[in-house]
C-alpha cells in the first residue's frame, strides 16, 4: 500500500504543500475532515526553530530537527450539504489524501479513511461521484482515539468552564485514565475510555445537537445551527421556562435545595401563557432549549460518571462549538447533580475527534510506507521503540471551517 | 381542634353525605383535590358486606362491621383556572372538610391541608376568595405518604406495562421498602423511600409533562394536554427523529448495540428536511416529543434506582395518565438501560399521591377528634395497636375528574 501523498510529481492546490492522509467523520448532521498538508520548503533557520520550539513547549532535549512540517487542516460541512463537500475534496485534491490497496484486486482503486454512519450511507455516492472508496473505521474507536491523541499531544487542550473563566487543564499523560468521553452531536455518545484503544460505550442520549438545532428550526425559523446558538446570547429562558419560584410564588423551595430560579419545567411556562408561538422571542426559545438540552447532557453524563467512579469528564462534539452558554450549563450541570465533586472539562478540537482518529488510523495501514511521510501521533513524554513526534500549536480558532494546526514530525 | 365533617345540622350538596378531610395539591400545571364523604345511610346488610369483601380480597377474620361507609373523591383543575377550582370548593361546600385550630388566637378561622408549591402562592387567594387558610404540608412527604398509602391500601394498584400488556403487581407489604418514586409532574422529582416518612429526594429532571404540554402547545397549537395526548396514537415519530439507521444508511450499529431504529436525536430530521412546521403533522410532532421526554425521564430514572441499588420504581404523576404508549416508553426505556434488570411499575392512582398525602397527615392533628370519624390508613395484613381501616376498592377510572373510591372505615 502506498499513500497517495508519496506520489512525485502529484499536483497540488497549494502552491509548495502536499496533501497526505485525508480522512472523513460523517455524521447525522455534520461532516469533519482532516488532512495534513506537508510543506516543501519548510526547512527553517535554527532561530526559527528555537523560538517555535519554546512557543510550544519543547524542551531542547526534544528538539532534534522535524523531517516534516506542515499542517494538519479540519474542515466541516453539514451532512445535508454533502455535494458542496464533494465538490471542496475534488477541487482542493484531497483525493491525493487517500491510499492505494495493494491487496486489493483492483490496486488502482483509492481508499479513504472515513467513520460515522455516513461512511457506510454515502459510500456509493463517493464512488460514483469522486470514484472513491471509503475505508470504513469504526466510529467509537475514532473517537477514542481522536480524543486521547488530543489530550497527549496538544497543549492546551483540555480546560474547565465556569462563570465566564476558561481554565486550562494540565493533563497527567500517566494519569489519564479511565475517564468519561461525552461526545455530543447530533446525539449523544458516552464512552468510558480505559487507554489506547480500551473503551465502552456506556451510555448515551438522544437529546443532542440535533434536537437543539431540530427543535430550534420549527421553533425559531432560523436557518442555521450557529445563528440559533448566536441568537441565545440574547435571550432569557426564564420567559418561557417554568421555575421553582413560578410554582412557589416566589419563594425557594429549600428543604430539598431547590432554589426560586430553577428550572422546574423547561417551556413550562408555555403552558399557561395563553401566547402563540409567534409572540415568544426567537431568543428567548433558542436559550430555554439550550438550558434544556446542556443540562440534561449534564446530568446524565454525571450519573454515568458516578456508576463507573470517573473523575474525568471530557464533553466534544460539534454541539459545544466552544459556546460560552452551552458549557456554562453542562458545567453548572455537572457541578449541581455532583455536589461540587465532579467537573466538567472541555477540548479545543471538540468537533474534530471522530475524524482525527480515522486520520490516526492510516498509521497502521502505512506501515510498509515511507517513515518521512509517516503521521503518527507521538508525543514528547511517552516512551516509544519506533515512530515519529507531532507537535502541534493552536495559532487559531477550530470553530472556523478550514482551520488548522502547524505540525512538525519528528523522526525518532 | 374539631374536624368540620363533625359538626352536626350541616348542608351538604350531596344528599345523604358528609363531606370530610379536603386536601389540595396545588402544582405548576394542575390542582388536585382529594375529600372523604361519609355516607349517612351506609348500613349493608351481611350478604352485601360479605360478598363486598370478597371482592376486595379481604378474608373473614378481618372483616368486622364498618364503622364508616363512604367515597374518597379526587379532581382536578387545570392551575391556570385556579377560580375554577375555587368555585368547584365553594358549591359543592368542601369548606367542610376542613378544621378549626383551637390553638390559633381566631378558632373561627377553617384550614385545609394543601401541597404543592401553590399553597405557597395562592395562599392570599384562598383566604381572599372563600376565606380559608391552607395548612402546608411538604410536598415530598406527602408524595411519599400518598403512595405509601396506594401501595399498601389499595387493591390492585401497582401494575407493569409492556407491549399493551398491563400486569398487576402483588405488592408485598413486609418487602416494600426501598423503592424509588418517580412523580412526574410539571418537572420531575425521583424519590428514594426507606419506609413511612423515611425519604430522600435524590434526583429530578426538568424535562418533565410541563415540557411535552409546553413544547407540544408551540409545536401544534393544541389547546390541552389530553388532546396533544390524544394526538400522539396517530403519530409516527420517524417523520421527525432521526434514527440510527437514517445516519448509517439503513444498517444497525450493531458494535454498541444500537439498531437501525433506535432514536439518535429526537427531532433530528428537522434539520435537513427543510420543511416548515406546518408541513409537519402535529401528530408526528406529539408521538416524538412524547417518546423524547418519556424515554428520558426513564433513563435518568433507571440511573438512580441503580445509583442506590433500588429494585423498584414507581412512576407516578399526571403526566402518565393511564396513556399506553407513554408507559410503554417509560418501561421500554428503564428495559433497554437496565438491559432487562429493571422493570417500571406504574400506579393506578399516579396523580393523586401528593393530595392523598396531603388527606392523610389529617389524622395527625385529628387524634383528639372522635375516633369514628377518623380517617386512618390501616391494612388488612398489617399490624397496628391502634386505629381504624380503611378497605378501597376501585369501580371506577382514576382519569376521569371526581372519580372516586368507595371506602369503608373499620373501627378497632
Amino acid at each position: 500500500m502506498d499513500l497517495l501523498a508519496d506520489v512525485s510529481n502529484q499536483q497540488n492546490s497549494e502552491p509548495g504543500s502536499q496533501i497526505s492522509h485525508l480522512a472523513l467523520d460523517i455524521g447525522g448532521s455534520l461532516i469533519k475532515l482532516v488532512y495534513f498538508s506537508r510543506n516543501n520548503d519548510s526547512r527553517r533557520d535554527d532561530d526559527q526553530q528555537k523560538s517555535r520550539n519554546e512557543s510550544l513547549g519543547v524542551s531542547q532535549s526534544d528538539t532534534s530537527q522535524p523531517v516534516l512540517e506542515g499542517r494538519l487542516h479540519f474542515a466541516k460541512f453539514e451532512t445535508s450539504k454533502i455535494n458542496d463537500c464533494l465538490e471542496f475534496i475534488r477541487s482542493k485534491k484531497l483525493l491525493l489524501g487517500g491510499f492505494h490497496d495493494h491487496t486489493a484486486p483492483s490496486s488502482d482503486k483509492i481508499f479513504i479513511k472515513a467513520t460515522g454512519g455516513g461512511a457506510y450511507k454515502f459510500a456509493d455516492l463517493f464512488k460514483e461521484k469522486l470514484e472513491i472508496s471509503l475505508d470504513k473505521e469504526d466510529e467509537m474507536d475514532c473517537l477514542v482515539t481522536g480524543a486521547n491523541f488530543l489530550l497527549k499531544a496538544v497543549h492546551q487542550e483540555a480546560f474547565t468552564y465556569l462563570d465566564g473563566q476558561k481554565e486550562f487543564v494540565q493533563i497527567d499523560h500517566n494519569d489519564l485514565y479511565p475517564y468519561l468521553l461525552v461526545n455530543i452531536g447530533s446525539g449523544v455518545s458516552m464512552i468510558k475510555v480505559d487507554g489506547d484503544g480500551k473503551f465502552e460505550r456506556v451510555s448515551g442520549t438522544n437529546l443532542g445537537g440535533g434536537t437543539f438545532w431540530g427543535l430550534g428550526r420549527l421553533l425559531t425559523k432560523c436557518k442555521n445551527f450557529d445563528e440559533l446558538l448566536e441568537l441565545s446570547h440574547q435571550g432569557n429562558n426564564r420567559v418561557i421556562d417554568m421555575l421553582v419560584g413560578d410554582i412557589y410564588g416566589g419563594t425557594d423551595y429549600a428543604k430539598v435545595g431547590l432554589s426560586a430560579t430553577t428550572i422546574a419545567s423547561s417551556f413550562g411556562k408555555a403552558i399557561s401563557d395563553n401566547k402563540e408561538l409567534e409572540e415568544y422571542k426567537p431568543e428567548d426559545i433558542s436559550r430555554s432549549l439550550l438550558r434544556m438540552i446542556s443540562n440534561n447532557i449534564g446530568q446524565i453524563s454525571y450519573l454515568n460518571a458516578l456508576r463507573f467512579g470517573l473523575k474525568r469528564i471530557f464533553f466534544a462534539g460539534f454541539f459545544i462549538r466552544g459556546h460560552a452558554y452551552t458549557m456554562d450549563t453542562i458545567s453548572v450541570a455537572v457541578h449541581f447533580w455532583s455536589k461540587g465533586e465532579a467537573k466538567a472539562m472541555f477540548l479545543r478540537h471538540e468537533g474534530f475527534l471522530g475524524a482525527l482518529g480515522a486520520f490516526m488510523s492510516y498509521e497502521k495501514q502505512s506501515l510498509d510506507g515511507l517513515m518521512v511521510h509517516k503521521i503518527v501521533q507521538r508525543f514528547p513524554i511517552s516512551v516509544s521503540s519506533a515512530g515519529d513526534k507531532i507537535y502541534c500549536s493552536l495559532n487559531s480558532d477550530s470553530n472556523q471551517n478550514d482551520d488548522s494546526i502547524e505540525c512538525s514530525v519528528y523522526g525518532t
